[in-house]
């Protein structure tokens, strides 16, 4: 298939895809964690949310003649790598996992949607970071838990930092290996000062959702 | 809260939402053991149609005047206990499931909406039911692996036989505990050879299912 969207673009698309399809079956799967009924409707509810952001995603690929699969491919290691090594021990380290790793995958990708060039496809992608409620859930009920019990704060804020961690290594593996990606980020007119100024813009926005959170960053 | 259903359709609408609440949430986990991205793709699109399912149930019952948590709490005990005693052990067990549990549920809860009073209630029950695409995929899929691997049918036929026997000792243990739905499909004009044939066609159309998948029932 040929498609008119460049290969940056498309590859924005799919690691897109591939994590809201990720992050659906990993809040899904975490529902089973959830405490009582309402807190498992609570998640439950945010995991169809992605999945309506992945099936959006997923039509537009096609309706732009790609292949979703192929677009999708090359991201599936690196985010099932991601996954599988921040597995959360309990329901309060998956809701911790939901709003930082969403809140720094919105940030992300809403600064490369700067640098595509097609309108529909940047509208898209602002659209499908919107927050779909994660936010004031996940904040409400960590600081509950918090109040209720300060001797979580130590083991959450350290739970926090590693999914960083692993975060970026799993993003540095993917900006070597996707030249056109990276080149949309970086030749995007962004020069070593202005990639110094997006990760302090990215590193500042997720110490103001840990502190959200009454985690130390 | 007091509202215009009686207990016995609140059941019914209760227990159909945490099936599909559970069902959704098994789905999506098991999306995880599926080969492809395509397979996952279908599955995936399967939870998240199931969770459709469970929003109109609970968004019928708020507007019902029941809490929809009360109105599931009966149920949260049995149906748990159905999914912990099975785990699927792999891809095609998960196919097997989804695709008998969906059949064997649709079928009972068909049969005893036609005994509910409240139209709107019985049309949402029997909208909920339709078939969510499981049944033509797990048919393809599961045929396919046995066509390529005969060995697997074996294995594959005990597992659907005990998925049935499973789900009888959870379904006994409601029908114990809830008698206002047992009054439903007893009451409603079912003596001992009315459930006698229910439980009939209730067989007969699993057998027919495991027939579909190339499985002896």
């Amino acid at each position: 298939m040929t498609s008119r969207l460049d290969q940056a673009t498309i590859d924005l698309l799919g690691v897109l895809a591939y994590g809201e399809l990720t992050a659906f079956e990993r809040l899904a799967t975490d529902a089973r964690l959830a405490p009582t009924i309402s807190d498992k409707h609570a998640l439950a509810s945010m995991a169809a949310a992605e999945f309506g952001h992945y099936q959006r995603l997923y039509d537009h690929l096609r309706s732009e003649s790609v292949d979703p699969e192929e677009a999708m491919r090359p991201f599936v290691e690196p985010l099932d790598a991601f996954h599988d090594s921040t597995p959360p021990n309990d329901w309060l380290e998956s809701l911790i996992k939901a709003y930082l790793g969403d809140g720094l995958a919105a940030d992300f990708y809403r600064e490369v949607a700067t640098f595509v060039q097609d309108p529909v496809t940047r509208g898209l992608v602002l659209e499908v970071l919107a927050d779909t409620g994660q936010a004031s859930f996940a904040v409400a009920t960590v600081t509950a838990a918090i109040a209720a019990d300060p001797a979580l704060a130590g083991r959450l804020a350290l739970w926090g930092r590693r999914l960083v961690g692993e975060a970026l290594i799993q993003a540095q593996r993917v900006a070597v290996e996707r030249d056109a990606l990276t080149e949309l980020l970086v030749g995007g007119s962004l020069d070593l000062a202005g990639i110094g100024r997006l990760l302090t813009r990215l590193t500042d926005n997720h110490t103001a959702r840990m502190q959200a959170l009454g985690l130390q960053a």
